[in-house]
Formats: C-alpha cells, structure tokens, sequence
C-alpha cells in the first residue's frame, strides 16, 4: 500500500475513537448519553435538510464538512459542556494541541485542509461556520427538549446561559432562532431552565 | 411554527432512533458494537477524504448524503448482517415499509428527494451509490481488521461470503479493493475468516 493510502486509513482508524467520546445531551426517549459521532452525524444531516433557513447562502458541502469533523480534537481534549465555566478556560489549549496530532495523520494537503475547516469553523466568522454553528446549538437543543428539558434542569442551567449560548444560532439562521427561543420560554416556564 | 419546519424538526427529532440500532461490527479497540448512526457519519468522512479512489468522478456531496441516510430505514427494519441468509430474505420488505413511513414525515419535496437518493444507493448502477457501498464495506473492515478479525471468526464467516460482499468494493474502487483484497487473505491466513 503506498504512504499516502496508509496515512489515510490510520486517520480513518483513528477517529473512530470519537464514538466513545460522550456528551452530556441524552437521546431522544430519555435515553443515554450521545457520543461525539453519532451528534456530528445528526448535525450533517440536519445542516441539509434545514439548509433554506441560512440567513446567507451556504456551501452545503462545506456546512456538512464542518459539521463531521468539528468535534475530532475532542478524542484527545474530551467533550467541554457548553455550561463548564472551568472547563472552558483550558478548552482551546486542549483541543489545538488535539487538532495538531490528529490531522497530522493525514496527508500534508489533507492536515492543510481539515484544519483550515476546523478554524473556519471556529472562528465564526463565514457563513458556513455560523449555519453550522447553528446545528450545533439546534440538534442538542431538540433533544434535550424532546426529554421535558431534563438536561438543563440536571445542570442547574440558567437562562442566561441558554440565551448566551443560542443567541448565536441568530447569526446562522433568524428562523432557527425564532423555535430556539419558543423552546427555551416554554422550558423557564416549565421550572426546566433556572430564570436568572 | 409553519407546517413545513414542523415536518422537518419531526424528521430530525425521529431519526435521532437510528443511534440505537445496533450493527455486528465491533468498535475499534475491542469495543462495543457500533450502531447505524456512528457508521454513517464515518463512512461519509471516509468517502471525503477517499474520494480520489473512485473508479469514476463522483459528486461528493451526493455520496457524503447518500451514506448519511442509506440505514435510516433501520429504524423500523431492524440491521440486517450482511451474512444473514435468512434475513436478508425479507430485508426488503422490511425496508421498504420503513422508507415509506420514515420519509413521509418530511415535506413532499424533501421526502421524494430523500427517498430517490436512498433508492439510487440500493439500485447499485452510478459512480455515487458504487463508491458509497465501498464505503459501506470498507469502513466495517477497517474496524474488524483492527480487531484481528473477531468478528468474521464469531460468526463463522467464510472466504466466499466474505468476497461474496466485498467484490463490489472493486465496482466503486479498484484502488480500495487491493486493500481489501490484502486484508482478507491476511484474515484467512491467520484463521478468522474460514476457508471455503
């Protein structure tokens, strides 16, 4: 097998680890935790099907890219909550130093590439990453709620948090915002997120 | 909400079941078994970065999306194992009762795209759907090889079933099947797949 074939199969071995990474989102039906894998594969897929809601045009390729790769570094840097204070504050560290490793199994045009996707994503900053963002907020989002918002209540999740969060689903998609924002209501007032 | 994203968010929320289906194939590493979720997410990063094997150009996009879905069915269906005779007798029934329902709780327009795009994947006759099913024998490989074949051994799989199935790698990928044609005799070699 030549070296470019061999750098790719190790790369594809390798992220199969990303299966036993684990979230904190539970599955619809009040089931266990999501692993990494199975909420990129969601967002992918999520990304297409809602992809008329982008407030800008999107490259739907590159939005489902982002979505399947965005979450490789944590292998090595593990799943931060969006709601860990702490956890936060090392989260970049961790993970620049997990992106470094994991992409250099690739090939060097390749380790160019993903990781030029990666910061793009990371970055906020082009339509791509913000409707790909948004997926990131919306799928945990669907499924917390689908299980009575038993997630936020869990982690004592304010409201503030919430909105500090998926008020950037708004910069993806205003019309994704605007369920965003009936869910998180309708889950204050069910006691489910703290009023802050 | 209007109608349309209503059928979408049910859509996104129903598939969320296809992360509890489980498959034969065993996580890298020894692991659990991988269920339909985490194999569709790697088998479309793994049709990206392989792309420049297929045998014929390929839209990606297609492909990527093609192997997003091809198991949602599953959800209903049940997984059925490649070396399952008598499955594999009533695996169409099965799956296509699931498709109808499945597809259905989307918008009309997105459920005769997703059902066409589902349909081309099983019909096996354009560059898309044959570099997606190398996709789809290849990424189980990979992980059982990396286990030292226990899964063909647990299940007594032959050298002929075994080619039975990946001989249509050589369909999407000749570049691929070289590969996989390696892996399998080393497997054979050292007892994990039964000579026939």
């Amino acid at each position: 097998m030549d070296d470019r074939l061999r750098k790719q199969l190790d790369f594809a071995l390798e992220i199969d680890k990303e299966k036993n990474i684990f979230r904190q989102t539970h599955l619809s039906g009040h089931g266990r935790n999501e692993n990494d894998a199975e909420h990129a594969w969601h967002m992918a897929l999520m990304a297409y099907l809602l992809r008329e809601y982008s407030n800008e045009e999107v490259d739907i390729t590159k939005v489902m890219l982002m979505c399947l790769i965005h979450d490789v570094v944590e292998i090595d840097a593990g799943d931060t909550y969006a709601y860990d204070a702490e956890g936060l504050k090392t989260q970049k560290a961790r993970e620049d130093k997990a992106k470094e490793r994991i992409f250099s199994l690739l090939p060097e045009d390749q380790k160019e590439e993903l990781t030029a996707l990666f910061d793009e994503f990371e970055d906020y900053q082009t339509a791509e990453s913000r409707f790909a963002h948004a997926m990131d907020n919306l799928q945990p989002l669907i499924l917390n709620n689908s299980n009575g918002g038993d997630d936020w209540k869990e982690h004592g999740v304010s409201a503030e948090q919430v909105y500090g969060r998926q008020n950037k689903t708004r910069l993806g998609s205003e019309k994704l915002f605007e369920v965003v924002d009936q869910i998180i209501k309708e889950n204050i007032r069910s006691g489910k997120i703290r009023e802050s």
